[in-house]
């Protein structure tokens, strides 16, 4: 794991996209998937969901990589551990399987950095908070936000039924409407690294 | 500087709280205080002002130490750094200041941590970001939050002026209207620490 107050932005044109077969999401309502949620709660306990805050910057401005389903809803890359599985291992399996492409000797060299923010869904709801709320001793799943350093030069494979967005800072700060309580306050976690805006 | 992802915290009942003399505001209004700070910048140039995020629990949830002044409006302990004052000595003041007894022998071992949010003002207006937006070369204030680890008793003398609020994470949470910007997201830059409850 790497930590450091500065962190190194290289610019969105470093990077190259080319495309790869689409990955549909397991659900197609938000009903199902809280459905899913309680089907496999009763299996396997608490759901921990590790997600990466990958940076760019254009314009000396931090962006950060969101992936784009339909024609409004945004995410980070990431999702669910497999019972047991070691948090920093379980983000790049998902990183690879989100934006990597398929030949391994393509995959991205992934530095997972600082665990940045914890959401905890206290009831099978979309609700989330900051803190597992008092009173609840049996949250439903944990999901953890870490920065993940990326190297000067990458190429991502985006799923064909995705869109990967570079949104700014600026773009995301105040804006739960657009992207939820989680992704629209990463701009105040990450206000306490220095970016380092790096033009190669 | 104390740096840890796990925090303890010891209950409200730990600690005591006693008076003293008043700290008025510099400034009697917003206007007056943006006048002040124009002033003081065209002298001394960026402000940088710290602030101290104290934690105590209750019930088992961790809660905030916040300076009420009137009625509604709460604030961080803290404030603004002489000219070239070192960050963790000029939080320390300025918490002695607000916070501790006159007597040099009843000083709270104050145990600054880690930064957890930077917030930038670009120009003399009250509004703030947790990054310095594009275009802004020459912000006027960058004010900076640090976790303060209180040891498991102190003596806390309050300015008579002031009431001093132990408010809980989920009160703060998703409340800009109540706490403003800066201290309403302060759960959320928590998240990622674990607290310690620590029942003496």
């Amino acid at each position: 794991m790497v930590t450091s107050a500065v962190v190194n932005t290289y610019p969105l044109s470093s990077y190259t996209f080319g495309t790869k077969e689409p990955k549909m999401e397991k659900d197609t309502s938000v009903a199902d998937r809280l459905a899913r949620m309680k089907v496999n709660y009763m299996k396997e306990g608490m759901r921990t969901s590790v997600e990466g805050i990958l940076l760019v910057q254009e314009h000396n401005h931090p962006h950060i990589l969101l992936l784009q389903i339909g024609n409004t809803f945004c995410k980070l890359p990431g999702g669910r551990l497999k019972p047991g599985e070691n948090e920093i291992e379980g983000l790049k399996r998902k990183l690879s399987s989100k934006l990597a492409a398929n030949s391994p000797s393509l995959q991205p060299d992934w530095q997972i950095g600082e665990c940045v923010a914890i959401w905890w869904r206290p009831n099978f709801e979309t609700i989330m908070y900051p803190y597992c709320p008092p009173h609840i001793t049996k949250p439903k799943e944990c999901k953890k936000l870490f920065l993940v350093h990326l190297s000067e030069r990458e190429y991502f494979a985006v799923p064909k039924n995705l869109k990967l967005l570079a949104v700014p800072l600026f773009e995301l700060y105040d804006n739960v409407q657009r992207y939820g309580p989680v992704i629209s306050t990463i701009p105040q976690q990450l206000s306490r690294f220095q970016f380092n805006m790096i033009h190669p």
